[in-house]
């Protein structure tokens, strides 16, 4: 079923210029160090315990995720849509997902919207997938939009048959992008009716890489979002990634604008930190996590569930070459034994008993200062 | 009307020693790295807000300077005057300035004074630029000289119609040039005089590398001046500028004292702070700001406008090659769209709401320990 | 007596395995960095006392040793056992440790109690060394698994005529190990009816590089053993020896997790000051000392005893290639020597005056906000 | 009357080592890097005053010490004597400071003492500086040696009419010499009989690399001592000098304590702040100056005087080649010019409104740490 032809575009040409992005956002992270230079998860350090007798086999990692059980509290992060590649790519991570019983979402379905010849790159994710919980994604941009229809946000649900929606709020990205969507004026309002009309699902807010602030975390919880996926600094820069397209209008700004908010953001531990205070809600740290530990160490601050996009990138990319799910499977694999691992080595067997566990880490360096002012 | 010979010095030979000078001190900073080592812009950080629903287009960056609305918070620093080419350059960046409506500042009008030959260098900048605030230039070596004549302040406000008059405080510098005026003992007397004869006049005390401590800004506050620009260490040193200069005299001394004292002086965002402990007067932040993001810091910091010398000379030196003004308003262009950008992602649409907000950024490093004792 | 031929295997063919491992463990840590990256030995300073009038020779560095006294707090830590070229590196060091009046550890006797051909490697140890203090070596998969034979222990003891039991918790080592022993349910439970059975025998609990916690020392506090040998993170990380073995699976994870946890672990100095928070009891630092200077620094900390086994394994291997034991007694000496040079410079004449004495030493840097936190 | 001639040794064969090893001394420190790797001065900085409107010319470096005024508060440090090279460096030197009028110190005496040949080495600076401080030397194995004649202090003080006695503390020194003196317990008993019997003759304590802490600092004051010079460690480091002597027995350690103690010692900025909680006597900083900005770091923290002996050692030794003081005199006219420009930046006339002024520096790095605990 994996198609593995790049160049098939579909007919619909007004779609065409979200689609060319769609691959360059999957290529350049592959190709290109887009990734944050800043990165504190080293300044923060999980506390051995020398005598594991917790049963490393049984450790729970296990979390309810709303009303699904998932095998552990790992999210594949939205990656893609809405192109022929992003439907191959789409597939191998749901049904990688689907094998290990993970969280999976998808991309922006702007595109599944706007031309329904893409949406089978979105659909082909719950037709591989059927059991485990599927995260919709739609963009505050389309939200905020003047003729933003709430039907479309149905529509989203149904074409994969999301279990949760996510809004991704993703404001710098769009600042940096040529003729980007900032204006959220109607953003509040539309939610409330979102939010009204749609009771059954829950929804998510989901920043992609600049991370929440307090403030922003406060309006969201009061507006109603029943959880939020961090998407802080430290990770892939989408700033930077745009810097890479070659957008940049040198007649009109002696600087890339993408290229000097490179590095802007609330860091993915200082965001959990700062979402945390604000409400219990179901929390996803997104953004510079690498492995296990850094699930743990998410989790340690409070957080539910670690997500990654640019891992499960990477290994998709490699196994879209071999028409399989091998290298995803074996990615899930290694983030849950590492997890596991680190469970075991501060001798707790659950996902509760870790979750803002102030005695299992210590703070340093920058990351401290940072988090006591 | 801009005259690209460098040659065409003017015919007083007194002046000449001065005039060589300041070419020299255009030039040097374009060819040499005279920039402080220490930079700690960086160990500021301004707080990503995640929902930014003010409009973009209508963030409001204009601010009252005295009795005039300027379009964004952005002072084309003291760079040059006295000399054919100084002509030149204030001319690009006075027509820039009126094209793009923001604060221009002259360079020491003591050659104006002493040559009236040079004075269409500093007069150009209001015949070129009748609306916006011109800022003229005095010495304190002038003012403190025993024989300052008060009219001469007087003439430096006519030479350009001047809003403001800064006085520049260069004390190292004048220390680390050879036979630099080094006497201010009749300062604050003369200033007095000055102050009262001239009261229409605001006048500004200007640091130019070196930054207020809290002392002197007090003293200040208390002699009347009307506001500060802090200039402090951070960008271009003008210790460097002049231990480049080969005037060092290795009979007399093992080291030269302006390579001793390159890096001295107070990092310009610690004196935004003092400064802004002592007075709730008009501040002008100067000295290492790179970009508009900086621009953000000096004022939720607590100045009102930022001020940049180094990026200017760049631009103006690049548009004197072309006869145009292009390179100086595409940076000015540049700072408000990174200025308006870092407003946006902070959901703030005006300079006031900015201006001191502690909630909008942290502080790390070494700037922490240097605020916090 | 020392036997220079590697290839001589013992005939029980289930135990090669092992054994081949043991020859791996020695020879890795001197052919690879296997070190970990961060020691925070350089962030404690000792405080220089100006006038050292105590008298240089007659510094006492002798401690008492449960029922024995040695000539100066340091031990040769567990190393080796079980095969033909262990047998010789423990006869060199017992010769010199005997020679030179320290204590003397061996590595898991595990292979003896398993294989009693492979015996004499470790019996040679009191062979050589009738006197001093031997310490004899289980570990917690041992005592933890289900087929567990109190008696073992008592064989343990029996064989090199130990003074004190260790049980090494080596979990971080055995998990990156394929197959190791990760099961320590039964641990606690064991252990009391060891300490009940062999009551004479000092147990104490020893990391091998992780460190101890305070909640784990508190456990085996409490559970009741006679002290700790801390084995905190700084030195040889068994997990990056365990990535050179070359093991990973790389069909089953991405990542080794031998690589992913090299760093993992209590620093040595954290656990030195964790662990007696928790208890007076005996208390060896072990894990990235290098010099008497770090012996000095972990008692000064609160340690009894400074134990290495890099160093030595370094020394003993070379000895071994002269048929001597030249360069262990030298390292022996030379850790002496540098210890009470430290003391003399602290103007310190016993070990009791030095331990945890906190006028003695000032903590910088990230250990000083590890500590306070 | 300079000799050029290095080989002309002084007949008496007795002394020829510790002859020899002056001419080393003299020589390492200016071919081989043997400076301390950590230097806390940068982590201080003095606040720059922007109106220094006190009078350049007219501030007053001069300060009392002892019965006699000084231009400024700059001393040169002992460097040598006991050699004709030595003499020859003294000369230079003792000329240079008398012309300059500043504090001269000389080397150890102890080759005066023993051998009477070498006493125009010393003998020499009273001559050619008839009205400077001179201070004498003397070690502390010395006072400390059982066969210490009371009467050779006195020699001492007549062979240079001296003004004050230094006794120097150089424990980590002797430490690391082959047979060293580091027998110290006489010291208290015969420096009480020092102090009584030339109760005219100020003494100073003096370290030489590796700084006094409280304690030490506390028990010097209380026996009498008039005076600290600090010689903290950040400069030279005798240890390591040693460690280039290559008299490492290699036989005996594994390691050269020489190298091993490299960097031990409390830094000159900690050990000014730690001797002057304890007292208010007069206090050289010496170790780890480099400019007159560090003399006047050290002064803001509590010094009186800021010694050098490196950069003198560097200009002596030069001026030997062309028998002159030029770069003697050069240097000191450079110290004086940078303290003098630092007094007029921060906008005070005068040594006593520096001293112990906490409103003129902020503390940094480690080294606040250092202080803070």
């Amino acid at each position: 079923m994996i198609n593995t032809e790049m160049n098939k575009v579909p007919k619909s040409n007004e779609s065409k210029d979200i689609i060319d992005r769609k691959i360059e956002h999957l290529k350049i992270p592959l190709e290109y160090d887009v990734q944050h230079t800043e990165n504190y998860f080293n300044d923060i350090k999980l506390i051995h315990h020398a005598i594991p007798d917790v049963d490393f086999e049984n450790i729970d990692l296990s979390i309810s995720f709303f009303n699904k059980k998932v095998s552990a509290p790992i999210c594949i992060s939205a990656i893609t849509g809405g192109h022929p590649v992003s439907k191959e790519i789409n597939e191998i991570l749901a049904k990688a997902a689907e094998e290990e019983n993970i969280i999976m979402s998808v991309g922006s379905q702007r595109a599944g919207i706007e031309d329904p010849a893409l949406i089978d790159s979105f659909k082909i994710t719950r037709e591989v997938a059927p059991n485990i919980p599927i995260i919709g994604n739609i963009g505050i941009g389309q939200v905020s939009a003047l003729n933003f229809e709430l039907d479309d946000f149905g529509k989203c649900i149904e074409m994969i048959n999301a279990d949760v929606m996510a809004i991704h709020l993703n404001a710098l990205h769009e600042l940096v992008q040529d003729k980007g969507d900032i204006s959220y004026k109607l953003f509040r309002n539309n939610f409330e009716k979102l939010r009204e009309k749609y009771k059954k699902t829950p929804i998510i807010a989901k920043e992609v890489g600049t991370g929440f602030n307090q403030d922003s975390a406060l309006i969201l919880d009061k507006l109603g979002v029943d959880g939020f996926d961090v998407g802080g600094a430290g990770g892939t820069s989408f700033s930077a990634i745009e810097s890479k397209r070659n957008n940049f209008d040198n007649q009109k700004y002696t600087r890339d604008p993408a290229e000097v908010f490179r590095e802007w953001g609330v860091p993915t531990p200082v965001s959990v930190i700062y979402v945390r205070k604000v409400t219990q809600k179901l929390l996803i740290a997104t953004g510079g996590l690498r492995t296990g530990i850094d699930i743990a160490k998410c989790i340690a601050l409070g957080a539910d569930i670690g997500g990654f996009a640019y891992k499960f990138l990477q290994s998709a990319w490699n196994d879209r070459k071999t028409n399989s799910i091998f290298n995803t499977v074996k990615e899930i694999r290694t983030l849950k034994n590492e997890l596991r691992s680190c469970l075991w080595l501060m001798n707790i067997d659950n996902m509760d008993k870790l979750k803002g566990n102030r005695n299992k880490y210590v703070i340093l360096g920058d990351l401290y200062r940072w988090l006591n002012q």
